[in-house]
């Protein structure tokens, strides 16, 4: 059962990656955001393909799985999401310091998010396991203040049509982000409420709305902001 | 026998770096393409003195070897190369985040290549070791796109002889990268028709080629572009 | 006692964090320092944490410890450390791809460096140890080199101003950064010359002195220099 759903997973994840190319802007200046939108489900289909050979799927004593692949997968394509969102924020604008600057920030806040909770998944001991998962949360919070403070009034600076896709984009991305700690929580790797299984299949339609769905969505978005940005201006 | 091949990997890379930072041009506008040339052998030093000691190199079963060291230096090296050849397209032009976004994709596909490449060579069961390097060499052939693609229709854009220049140096860099999975196919990792030794002074050669060889003749050809380039404009 | 350091040390690293970012200047062309800087120490924080709970401590057969979460903080702190010199050299100017060469170049020597650190402190050979003790100073000179030599020349091009700030923070940082070698060599993974507990609080308050007063003082040089340079400019 959860053969079928990683399996599922690398198809649609390998499909996605080509669609996203294949139907994404490839002229200045979006079109870097279709490679970076690509790139996502490419490593997250390399990931599903490790969880279907069970590379990187550690077993507990209390039988419950970690999957690294996951985890793995994470650490890059979540970092990836939200330098296309900082890119947004500085839409051809922003010296290379300063978007650097930004883009270091929200990726060490993201992948201690990410590496926090690998550390509280393999822990045994519910103390270290509920400290570690605080400490996510935290970082998962410095993520959220980082998109929702200093970039959206960035991206509000550069006028209405921008500001808005990004405003329409960080919507979509914090309400899909805040279920994968809600699915953690309940799931085997927390407080065990629902089982491997479930949670593999939750995670499953999560990442697809995430990486592929939002991919979409966040393509069209942007379009029409700079349609509407350069009949402006 | 691989002690030795290692000692002299290990001296030619050391070497091979300070020699092309004290050959490579120092001022703009491609003094960054000697830093980037001379830190690709001083990464392969440390991972032949590594390998020289037997640090991260895993013998199987079967008694034939990983390096992971190897691993390990082709993850940092190859993206260096590849950044090379990006900004080369870009000359002088890209927006921060265009530059970002063709980094960032070529490198998700060339990193994701070399670890399908070592969770191909770590694989025991030969479905997965071969599953595994068909999924190395579809990420290669992306990478492959993006040189041949849009990288070189960019770099013609920049004029006569800066698109030479990517031209040359693509054609060389795509003739030794495909020597490498090649290599990877008929040695211990692979079919075992070469014997460990074999394959250990191959790469050795190969590496020299990719890293050393590599780096002045792209210089020479970065250099004399720049020339013509600013002597037409 | 070991643990009461690392208490202390999460203590003031997440404070730090949040104080670094309250008092930082939030405007161009500064604001990306205040972010690098103040994502330094949440990473130490982090390090901090997971020695706490022994999560990454490898204890060795004479009793000595290595604690890796060092090193991986390391990794990662120290490159955007060197990042913010690297932005301060190159202060509004430099293309992304020749800011990009010299960010690669000196991460590349600095990561190397850590990273041989590491394998010395693993090694038990004394051999090896030392072997791979001199690559990381190697290295470590690599990263002197790049601060003192072609950055320093960039910095004092950008006028007096920034030229001082700049000179200011490598003298600082280059002698805050000798402490660690030396700390290495007469503690438990060197000459264990001084005890475990003596070394995890001597690193502990070089990681202060490193990570936040340095932090405090470089924001003081460059607005007292920005300042400066907008005056006369």
């Amino acid at each position: 059962m959860d053969q079928t759903a990683f399996m599922i997973g690398f198809t649609v994840m390998s499909l996605a990656s080509l669609a996203i190319y294949a139907k994404g802007s490839k002229a200045p200046p979006s079109r870097h955001h279709t490679l970076l939108h690509a790139a996502v489900p490419f490593i997250a289909a390399t990931a599903y393909l490790a969880m279907a050979f069970g590379i990187g799927t550690l077993i507990e004593a209390d039988g419950s799985a970690t999957y690294l692949a996951r985890y793995a997968d994470w650490t890059f394509t979540t970092p990836i999401l939200l330098s296309s969102l900082v890119l947004l924020a500085f839409h051809e604008r922003g010296k290379t310091g300063e978007v650097g600057g930004y883009l270091t920030a929200i990726i060490v806040l993201d992948v201690l998010m990410v590496e926090s909770g690998l550390i509280s998944s393999l822990a045994e001991a519910p103390f270290v396991k509920w400290v570690w998962f605080l400490w996510s949360c935290v970082a998962f919070l410095g993520v959220l203040y980082v998109l929702w403070g200093p970039l959206r009034s960035m991206a509000s600076e550069r006028g209405g049509a921008l500001g808005q896709a990004y405003g329409k984009n960080i919507v979509f991305l914090t309400v899909v982000w805040f279920l994968y700690p809600l699915i953690f929580l309940i799931g085997p790797e927390g407080l065990k409420i629902i089982t491997d299984p479930a949670s593999v299949w939750a995670i499953l339609i999560m990442d697809i709305v995430a990486k592929v769905i939002y991919a979409f969505y966040a393509a069209s978005n942007l379009d029409k902001a700079l349609h509407e940005h350069e009949r402006r201006s």
